[in-house]
């Protein structure tokens, strides 16, 4: 094992109902704004209902936050907040409305250009303004953790940070929730769950078991909820499953002691970046063949992830490394998201720009050694097509 | 899953030599008490390296908090930190020391007899004064949870409380300060972790797939390393996935979200009570036979265990759960812990009083169902012989 430092102070309320018990959860006489992304929250009443949790507080609504939240909409709230002198920020919705919001709560105190903020990855930050989240979309895990992705359209640039100044105070998890999402956001949100897990557990044995075998729980239980919680949206067992194994995916804790990956990731956001894939589907795409690319190096950890989580007995470490690969693009296939550039039609003729937009964000040494480049990911993309 | 509320503030530091981070992690300029047992921590220098870690910040030491540490001398302890306007305290050794200075940092600001405190359970306190730790001995997991158990020894009382306001700022892992701990000690830590994972997992399924892969990790984990955490106090990696298994076995991850036991807890404190034996002791003589007598309500949990941490395949689900009693017993025995009421001079003749003190102090609907009676300790402690 490695050292480490943890720290996580998030509360979770988990269960059915649990918007109720925000009026408990946010100061008394602040001024709260309500972060929300499209007019679903809105139509679907949960806005209502989290407006009604917090009784007679001014509240100031503010939607139109987009997937890959951008800069530019982030802003406009931060100016608003700074106008209104706004003490408390509320997050409803994905993974994309928290990362947002934990931007504007940092920005928002922030003396000096808030995109330096991304720079920096999130190091200048000294102080942020409370928030905490209403999750409707299980996926990025951002309702328990310090971390954010933004995108910036006007220099077509998605950068991350991080702060211990953006945990949310409390994160509301009802899986109920999600019972209205499009089968597409489900799909997506188990493989970016999936993803994750990988990311912190695919590397090199690192005598860490505790970590290993959270992460394959993690990922079982995926593998096996997965199907259900796409074939039947109102199971509340299979929502609540899938909830809370998305949180505990990227909420630190898998992560604390062990090498970490993330290559797959840094070239997936080059591929949302410039073709405006979903998330999840870049990851799908790129996995597979990140693990074939980079087999040498990981193969211990693919064989004890090949029996493990995909009980695989037969064959050559090879063989069972080839198979767990197999699996996993399988895996993928079967909840619905397309694991081939074709899929999304994209061609060779793109791939050039990728490596170039990648190159240009410094991303010239991937991977848990350090040692993934842009030509073998190029070499990733070419048998990804 | 079952509605939960999950909060877990605590800082951990992990690693050989993190006590130096001490200086960090504690406000400038505040006065500290540093708190801790026997001496043995004042001749291995741990003591010394604490002080040192807080440079020039006021020190007072206070030592002797006993095994079952005990509300007389913590009260002397109370009575120090208020009369020095002690403003942190710092716990420096295992669970005794670090649920004795959970009592103090509580009791310190509590108005009025601070035994109400333990007669209420810890409901009553608004407020404690801030205290980190640093871990000397793995096992009860206090050092990241908000449990105490407090001895007071003029009533013979042994009383729990909880509270928020208790958990560590931040606790120090450093694995090395295990190396010279007794085998008997390691042996405890070994079966009290194993115990507090079962309490919170051997219960009823209950749609909890990622608790019960995380609980089946930390069980398989603590089959693979006990043996050579005995037979080789300076693997430095085995003592470090034991002191991470333990801390994570009741930092209330686990026990979120589903049913939990304690029926063997509960009576084995009757036993420590009465006769002095080590908590991990009375648990490894009571578990195999509370298992059997309750095998009827357990059975589905039983044979998940027989099969995903004993990898028991054949047979009946019953000759599952039998075989899985059997290799549970089996392993307490192996890292030398015994397991039968004979092995610790006690016979049926002390029985009656073991029951009647259980009677006494309310313990008559144990478990998870609360449908284990006196007379099903009883017979579980005629089994045990």
């Amino acid at each position: 094992m490695q050292d480490f430092s943890f720290y996580n102070p998030t509360r979770i309320e988990f269960g059915a109902g649990k918007i109720a018990t925000i009026g408990q959860l946010v100061p008394a006489k602040v001024k709260v704004m309500v972060l929300f992304g499209g007019e679903s929250a809105l139509r679907n009443g949960t806005i209502d209902e989290v407006t009604t949790a917090l009784g007679d507080r001014e509240v100031q609504l503010f939607g139109g936050i987009e997937p890959n939240p951008s800069f530019e909409t982030l802003m406009e709230a931060v100016q608003m907040v700074r106008e209104q002198n706004i003490e408390y920020l509320l997050a409803v919705g994905g993974g994309s409305v928290i990362d947002g919001t934990k931007f504007v709560a940092a920005a928002a105190l922030y003396e000096g250009d808030a995109w330096d903020i991304l720079l920096q990855g999130g190091q200048n930050i000294t102080r942020a303004l409370p928030f905490g989240s209403v999750l409707t979309l299980p996926a990025t895990g951002s309702e328990m953790n310090k971390g954010s992705v933004i995108t910036r359209k006007s220099l077509a640039a998605k950068l991350p940070f991080m702060s211990e100044h953006v945990y949310p105070v409390f994160s509301i998890l009802d899986p109920v929730k999600t019972y209205t999402l499009p089968t597409r956001q489900i799909a997506n949100g188990v493989v970016d769950a999936f993803m994750h897990v990988i990311e912190q557990y695919l590397t090199y044995p690192a005598n860490a078991p505790v970590q290993d075998r959270f992460a394959e729980g993690l990922l079982q239980t995926l593998i096996e909820i997965g199907p259900n919680a796409l074939a039947e949206p109102e199971d509340y067992q299979t929502r609540a499953s899938l909830m809370w194994t998305a949180t505990l995916a990227l909420n630190g804790l898998i992560g604390a002691g062990v090498p970490q990956d993330w290559a797959t990731h840094m070239l997936g956001h080059e591929l949302t970046a410039l073709h405006g894939l979903d998330h999840a589907q870049t990851l799908a795409i790129i996995l597979p063949e990140m693990l074939r690319q980079r087999k040498a190096t990981k193969l211990g950890k693919l064989v004890q992830y090949a029996e493990r989580v995909w009980h695989i007995r037969d064959g050559s470490d090879d063989e069972k490394a080839e198979a767990a690969i197999e699996h996993t693009r399988n895996f993928f296939e079967s909840v619905g998201v397309k694991t081939r550039l074709s899929d999304y039609e994209l061609g060779a003729e793109h791939i050039d720009a990728i490596i170039n937009s990648l190159e240009a964000h410094g991303m010239v040494a991937l991977g848990e050694h350090g040692d993934v480049t842009p030509e073998h990911c190029r070499q990733i993309l070419l048998a990804s097509l």
